[in-house]
């Protein structure tokens, strides 16, 4: 049935057709079904919703990004019908029940995924199947392929290595020092990276302080192919679409099955054309990797799926149970970043070793070292100053001030110290708390907001020292951040009461 | 920070407001965050839409729903704030991972649901981590709790009864008989019903044909303190609105958790105060209950909830493999059970014999008739008359024609019949299939619209015997379902080939 549309300029992160009640009963059409809408050789699927006067009949109503998908505008003429589940449904019912899925049906599911056939529960279902019910090496090895196949592919004229960290550490700033030391050999890396979901700064949240991340792949291409590497944003480009669709639902409901990140990683490796991968496995409280156990298991299905696809991987299981390095939020951390690479001398020891650790793998995987060497070859580019140049050239190449110092950065300017309020050792730094305060403080959308964390644990403190301090760019943000921190305190000292009873 | 409102007059089936990017950047807030609204003394937390041109800096939109929660019109003043996530979300991640809820745990999730403080993907999550971790009795009878508190009671004068099928067989038009049979008796039976969910035509659909099925709680009191029944829609009272707000995300889901059936069904009997409840669990291909032990299984859960909540619950496993006599659909239904109802000699007898096994254990459980006596004091109830006549006095109360004779009830007008291509017997009479048939043909919506079975399961056919016939509204719909039934045939004959391949 045709009808003319009202185009609503409505980000909705959903498709929606808003249609007058009378018309939805004439053609059959319910609240929540699908609508397909055609016009010309396009079409899209739409969820429905009904109005009594914000449309007419004959007219219906829809958001930016369909007329957008449709390539139509306001007052154009579509053809709206209703439209059966699809195919790939079925396949999620599938692994609800626990069924394992062929090839087949995992390129359905991704395939209708990608076209925009499945609504929001639909994807909710497929995720909460593979959380409870799993995937094989088989299925994870297809859904990877599916991935990669729903995206558009970096092509180097070099041999591509990459880094990534299966992530949950706040402060884990270390791809700063590792890109321009590795792109100070021979190897290519375009590391591209996401922006903060729960933790308070992305590495692209940080490089953003210090350049532009947001590029075409054309563009990295160009960055990479001068500068041998990048610190980019990876949602900004097209390597994996349907993993970051994935991700858009996976993010509210807070699971992470497996699987799922296994392909994910594994096919925006593929992307970039990797040919191998040094993965930063952050293990401890409040991490995405319980224990050693739990984080080796890991390990070794990335090393087995990474084989299945040519691409040589190595995992490394960090120290996650505090920070890295003593900033956290954006414009803290990329200060910290940056005098890290000016001065390693006098740089956090946890940032600099675990950086040159990680860029060692790399550099040892792709015979740039010897064996056992990759850690000290690391360090040295670091100490010589050659990783700082080439940040410089990186953040050049992205657009960004190359002479940038870390005092021109700028931070939040509503700041709060904690004193210790007694002598004692630091026993726990809560992961957490700090997470929650820094967002409380405004990061990651605030870039100047967050913590520097004055003492960490083992670190022995008196009465009165600067535990931490919070940085806030708005006052009410800072107060909650404060209130925050005084029932849920990040640094514990020994024999500091965590809670007192009754608490009036 | 306050907001001119401009209200859309949009049912969205969900709480949104749409708001300026800049004013949303402004005030933190982002996509698909919760913000709360608050005007005068009322508040109610939405989804977050953020628009570049739909509103400009200064005012919001929101959707009907969400204005009348608040109780404003276009152009009022609200406070718009960042609300982080509700207690319930934490309680909800608890069960993700499986543990115990506790009592409170359970009233803050039911809670924050009424409130409208939960997404739809927070109570996907909910549904799902019940659907594969489970709840245990204990947890049942919480949330049982919960459920009858979010909502209104009907109070009657009188000794009240009920009567519940769990669902999934087509054609299940028992309530039409079993009701007047038992309101025959000094009992009261104020039997609430769904529309449809994924079946041909809920009990609802099917009364509707006859009679009023949307009445308040006062106006149900008035009908059943006269008739001692009625046969009305469930969706349009107040008894769990937890419930109905769960059911809503649960059926695109397709996912029916345990845990939550039986608490659903339990709390909506609480509801209207029922001291005995007859179930009817159809077990078999295609029903909700896959095997007798699995059906077992579920009774024992019934009776134990039921124990513990002051009702007695008599579960009656019963067969579900075919649909219940011989209409399918709303109209075709309402034709058959008023026919049985008059010459119930004539009657299909797994229509005649399930609804007597069913008002008979309803009839021995309060004693009004003896043990073992229940069939048959149903069954003369039913072939005495008297079930007519208060089945008239029911859909006279309920404002619908009282004489309505079978042939008066009009069904759809395009027809068409499939007949046996061969002799042989009817081995197997696909719910499925009749179930996809039926709603490709029209209903529940299409009133008219569904099938007459004229064989079922071990009747001999000779070649050209109709076997089925199909009703509809619309001639395209009647295509629909003939093409359908031509690929997916809903009653096969011993010998009959299922497919043949290659199928070109």
């Amino acid at each position: 049935v045709k009808f003319n549309t009202a185009v609503l300029d409505v980000k909705a992160g959903k498709k929606s057709i808003i249609i007058n009640e009378d018309d939805a009963n004439e053609i059959g059409l319910e609240l929540n079904e699908r609508a397909r809408l055609t016009v010309g050789g396009k079409s899209t699927v739409c969820i429905t919703e009904t109005t009594k006067t914000l449309v007419n009949q004959g007219t219906i109503a829809i958001y930016r990004d369909v007329a957008e998908a449709l390539g139509i505008e306001n007052g154009s003429s579509v053809d709206v019908a209703y439209e059966p589940s699809p195919k790939s449904v079925e396949f999620i019912r599938k692994k609800i029940i626990g069924d394992k899925l062929s090839a087949n049906e995992i390129n359905g599911i991704i395939g209708d995924l990608i076209s925009n056939e499945l609504s929001d529960l639909d994807i909710a279902s497929f995720l909460f199947s593979v959380y409870y019910k799993g995937l094989d090496m088989e299925e994870i090895k297809n859904l990877t392929l599916a991935m990669l196949n729903s995206g558009e592919k970096l092509e180097l004229n070099g041999f591509v290595v990459d880094k990534h960290s299966i992530g949950g550490v706040p402060g884990n700033k270390v791809s700063l020092l590792i890109i321009p030391t590795v792109a100070s050999t021979d190897l290519y890396i375009p590391k591209t990276s996401s922006r903060a979901i729960t933790s308070p700064s992305g590495t692209a949240d940080t490089m953003s302080v210090l350049a532009n991340v947001k590029f075409s792949l054309k563009e990295i291409k160009d960055i990479v192919e001068k500068t041998h590497g990048c610190i980019v944003w990876g949602g900004a480009l097209n390597l994996a679409p349907a993993d970051d669709m994935l991700i858009r639902v996976e993010n509210p409901l807070r699971i992470n099955p497996r699987g799922l990140m296994l392909a994910s990683v594994m096919a925006k490796k593929l992307g970039v054309g990797a040919k191998i991968v040094a993965l930063d496995m952050p293990v401890g409280r409040g991490t995405k990797v319980l224990d050693i156990a739990d984080g080796e298991k890991l390990a070794r299905d990335f090393v087995e799926l990474g084989r299945s696809l040519g691409i040589n991987v190595r995992a490394g299981l960090t120290y996650g149970g505090q920070p890295v390095g003593r900033a956290i939020g954006p414009a803290l951390e990329a200060r910290e970043a940056m005098a890290a690479l000016i001065n390693p001398e006098s740089a956090s020891m946890s940032l600099l070793s675990k950086s040159a650790s990680l860029a060692g793998i790399i550099l040892e995987a792709s015979g740039i070292s010897q064996q056992g060497q990759g850690y000290n070859v690391a360090m040295d580019i670091l100490k010589s100053g050659k990783a700082l140049l080439k940040m410089r050239e990186i953040i050049e190449a992205q657009g960004g001030n190359p002479n940038i110092k870390p005092d021109d950065i700028p931070v939040g300017s509503y700041k709060h110290q904690v004193v210790a309020e007694s002598d004692g050792y630091v026993t726990l730094v809560d992961n957490e708390s700090i997470v929650q305060i820094s967002r409380a403080a405004g990061t990651p959308s605030d870039k100047g907001a967050g913590i520097i964390l004055y003492q960490k644990q083992g670190y022995k403190v008196k009465k009165g020292d600067v535990l931490f301090e919070i940085y806030a760019e708005r006052s009410s943000r800072l107060s909650d951040a404060v209130n925050l921190a005084s029932y849920s305190p990040p640094v514990l000292l020994e024999g500091m009461l965590l809670k007192s009873y009754p608490t009036e």
